[in-house]
């Protein structure tokens, strides 16, 4: 067998070994039923057993909260061959924080949370139940990828960053992501086969202005719901995730759950305090 | 009169001016009747005029949660003087955005958030309420504190912090909070007399580590209760937050929302997509 053949032989079946071995661990904040979690359940199970662990209903903007006052429950909602679906009456942080406990007989390879319906680049990220997901599997030490659409529709389409999302993973299983990281994945709705590439970038500096919508409630009482306009408050830098998504780039932001400010330690030891 | 108390007079006229221009808003997680927050008010009331929008039940472990699938309602529940006590059926993060939009009729010169019961050092910020508060009025521009005692009780004695607190807000007017960040200050538990000072500190490196009470119901079914351990991942280092409290001294934590891991943007970078 010419030494070509042979190779390619041997690479095949390593792979095959490899999606054998590989654990992942999958949940989002949009619920068990979002079409961006089923797109992203058929783009993993190909590449090695799967636990999914998702919120029963929608988690959105619940960033990194965790059930603390009621109890938490789990429902096996699907087995097939290597993939175990379960949902969870808790946020997306309970369900990584229960599935590594409870679910999961050793740590999985990689986290990955989403595909989320809807940017969390900018300030998003620290609403998003999406990102707290992998920021969680980050602090635990544990490989963690969050992917988002900027398409807040249920509706909408994945068909076109299906690519995308297997190259990122495996890239990410072959090169390992910086340790004490997770990446916040974003993805450009103008997909159609248009988007430029990817861009590695930092957080943009930027925030949701809001205009709360006052109303009066059958028994004459006022309420609220929150609504908002995201600024971006350097749309000239070029070197931001909401920089790439504008011009139809994949954003990749490396992501750390240490907020310190180091910059700002000197000013603050200059502080006479009494 | 002499110049020094001709000084002092002019000192003091200032200051009445400055207290009586003071706006501070104020929140907390532990919700509106927490023994904390009446400290915080105690305090800050004496320095001028305060709007406190606090959730009306515990929001421990909220994060930085917004709601956004039901309505959010404002009561006002105290108005004293130049002080006005709100309760929100929503998160610490809906109290500060509400109170932003609907309730004060200009920006708030600082907005402070607890006492909270319990630490928010290392990991534990990522989970709370608290500073997510403080967070959310940094993203706003605002400068703004989060406070915690290391004690989660109830009826925690937050008498022997009380001079530290006014101390640290003073100090935190006269110099300005650095740009960009927010404040994150816990105070140890054994504080009779014995705190030892101030470290401005960088956030340790830990995490919580889940043991899931796990329980049936009189229904037969299973249900889990949260609980875990802290876990410092660098017990050694002596300029973290977890260091400073271990050894009595109050700790300070210059935070930012910018969770980009500038360390790891190079190595990403190096990354071949297809």
């Amino acid at each position: 067998m010419p030494i070509f053949f042979y190779l390619c032989g041997l690479l095949k079946s390593e792979e095959v070994k490899k999606v054998k071995d590989r654990l992942f661990l999958v949940t989002n904040d949009d619920g068990v039923h979002a079409k961006g979690l089923k797109t992203l359940i058929d783009i993993v199970r190909k590449m090695g057993k799967l636990y999914v662990v998702a919120p029963q209903e929608s988690q959105s903007g619940m960033s990194h909260a965790i059930t603390v006052k009621t109890p938490i429950r789990i429902r096996k909602v699907m087995q097939e061959n290597d993939c175990f679906v379960f949902s969870c009456n808790g946020t997306p942080v309970d369900c990584i924080k229960l599935a590594l406990n409870k679910l999961l007989d050793r740590r999985p390879d990689m986290i990955i949370s989403g595909i989320n319906h809807g940017s969390n680049s900018s300030a998003s990220i620290v609403y998003s139940g999406t990102m707290a997901a992998a920021i969680e599997g980050c602090i635990n030490g544990i490989p963690s990828i969050g992917l988002s659409l900027l398409d807040y529709s249920p509706d909408a389409d994945f068909s076109g960053i299906v690519r995308h999302v297997e190259n990122i993973i495996h890239r990410a299983l072959e090169n390992g992501i910086p340790q004490g990281t997770c990446l916040n994945v974003n993805f450009p709705v103008n997909h159609s086969g248009e988007i430029k590439g990817i861009k590695i970038c930092r957080q943009t500096k930027g925030l949701w202005v809001e205009e709360f919508d006052q109303r009066t409630d059958p028994q004459n009482r006022t309420y609220f719901w929150l609504t908002g306009d995201f600024i971006n408050q350097e749309p000239e830098a070029d070197d931001t995730d909401e920089w790439a998504l504008h011009n139809n780039y994949i954003s990749i932001v490396p992501v750390h759950p240490d907020l310190t400010s180091y910059k700002a330690l000197p000013q603050l030891k200059k502080w006479k305090f009494n």
